[in-house]
């Protein structure tokens, strides 16, 4: 019987989504044949892994990592020594940061395979985004980012799959924040019933957890326009940047110099009418207003901001939190492929992230 | 320079889906690194390919074969030729033959890889699909079938996702049919205006193109039942068969022994009142009626039938002939992921054919 592959993983961030993964890495090392030996753990307060590249216990790594942490390599570091193992090995990037983003090239180039749901990679400069998928053809190195848009959906996937295949893409559109999902939903139903104050909805949705520690960060529209840039850019256009397309922040003027959270809270009802103003308006021609991103690839426009739609469209009609996203397509036509669901949270994230490792092992394996 | 892999290809069928694959294998080969040969052609006319695997022209093979057919090689007559290889080989079946998808276990006992459309192997006996992923561990063999439900949408790779990173999957509920999409959208549109009679709607489908050629084949629910069979076993269900579940038929029972389709459709005026009444049953508690499969995994009962939904509910608001099925998982928690769009047509059928392809070339290559 010959012994199955070893495939070396290292793992970097342990917060939400990356204690998660960690808990399905440990599922998925006793559930499929290849033997996945955790090499490196890293986290704000130290690493943890051995010269020898040992395997380290995936259940217990992080209990052990806390209790007596070693330094944190410096990102060269880490490269050498993950470049050095003599089996295949992956990159697990768990973390938000962009300075391990933006060393992506160099990891690759050394043969490094990488998934994360770290968005700062893809949205960041073109010439960066080249870099990446430059270094990964020259070396043969994979990157999987599935999670990086609509968590553990098919999203990345998909736009991958069409066009691998040879369709084109037309336009992408949808709601790509569970943020601005919530709020929106929430402040005007499409049933025109029920909604409340602006300022109300956004307290509360901070207080479910269901918006940045600064809720400023998801009303800035910064983290949508890194998604539209993601797939834009999957889907043929050269974006730029997040910051080259219009991007319509939520934030009143007057407030974008706000010292902090705190203060913004405070005066953001101070500007209610102005939301009750853009509702209205749409309620008058019968649509309700969304904060939606849309790729338009024929006019190679790219846009975030709030629009209208009929009460009965699939955008209107979203519950909760959900994303929803739709891919217009010479293939599909008039009637687009729509992917709906949670777009945030730990344990669908992780799913993502887990589904990207089933994927590159099954190619290294 | 390394010269690039080959991968011999074998195609057998060119009917609707099967010319939109060769279509998208000829703009494959051209567009990704691996060195895709077609050693092989089969239609119902016949077959085209060389002893010493010689490749064929894609564009052309179908119209060469068409002109001068050797004859058809038997099944154990095509797997021994394609295990003879000297590369890797993938069988993309294109057609609904019974015989073929019970041969399947043959060919991927032999190393063969397949890829298909064909549901009939997945939705057979309970045995069948036992010996099929059987032989594939055994062998090592691939066999990929995204299309089998939902055509091009990422249905089937998303069931393996959720159950292959350690989710539980609840209930699986949607709309699998377009033909019944499209004949209760019509019938009994969430407005509660408009509609029609049901007859004179299964005419209209079927004038459209959006029924079999017999609309018998569709009212029967059976095409449904072959998609839930291979959901449910996806996510865990050892379902015994199609027919070991119930499923309402549409086909009134004094029409079932009609001869043909046309005397079919001449009768079924007469029972209009039927579907009328269902209609109406449901519009007097605000519902309206769909014909839906699901499958709920506490209870292990898998059912086709028509059920009644909310206005608003997704399921009720779907337009045209869409899909739409919707995975609830212990991860995702109350609210599903859904996917809709179009589950049949020749492009997008063809292109989960050709999704498949690239993801089993990456392994391969």
């Amino acid at each position: 019987m010959v012994a199955p592959k070893t495939i070396n993983i290292a793992v970097i961030g342990a917060g939400g989504v990356g204690s998660c993964f960690l808990e399905q890495l440990a599922w998925l090392a006793k559930n499929q044949p290849i033997h996945i030996s955790l090499c490196y753990l890293a986290t704000i307060d130290g690493a943890l892994y051995h010269p020898d590249y040992s395997e380290l216990n995936i259940e217990t790594a992080l209990s052990t990592l806390e209790k007596a942490p070693s330094p944190l390599p410096s990102i060269p570091e880490t490269i050498d020594y993950l470049a050095g193992t003599p089996h295949k090995v992956i990159l697990v990037d768990n973390t938000s940061a962009t300075s391990l983003a933006e060393a992506y090239p160099q990891f690759l180039a050394k043969g490094i395979n990488i998934i994360t749901p770290n968005k700062k990679a893809f949205s960041g400069s073109y010439q960066l985004w080249q870099e990446i998928f430059g270094a990964a053809k020259l070396s043969g190195a994979l990157i999987y980012h599935e999670s990086s848009v609509g968590a553990g959906m098919p999203i990345i996937s998909t736009v991958k799959d069409l066009v691998q295949t040879g369709d084109e893409v037309t336009k992408i559109e949808g709601v790509f924040s569970g943020t601005m999902s919530y709020l929106f939903n929430t402040f005007a139903p499409p049933s025109g019933q029920g909604g409340g104050k602006w300022s109300e909805i956004v307290l509360k949705a901070k207080e479910l957890g269901f918006t940045e520690p600064d809720p400023r960060d998801d009303l800035n529209g910064l983290d949508v326009a890194r998604k539209l840039t993601i797939l834009g850019r999957l889907s043929g256009l050269p974006i730029e940047s997040p910051s080259s397309f219009p991007v319509q922040s939520l934030i009143p003027r007057e407030l974008e110099s706000t010292a902090n959270s705190q203060e913004f809270l405070t005066k953001l009802p101070e500007f209610d009418s102005r939301m009750e103003e853009q509702k209205a308006l749409a309620e008058k021609e019968g649509k309700v207003v969304r904060y939606v991103g849309s790729v338009d690839m024929a006019t190679k426009a790219v846009k975030v901001g709030m629009e209208w739609f009929d009460p009965d469209h699939p955008i209107a009609t979203l519950k909760g939190s959900d994303n929803i996203i739709s891919f217009y397509t010479k293939r599909y036509g008039d009637m687009p492929l729509t992917i709906c669901g949670a777009g945030a949270g730990g344990p669908v994230t992780a799913m993502g992230v887990t589904g990207d490792l089933l994927k590159i092992l099954y190619q290294l394996g």
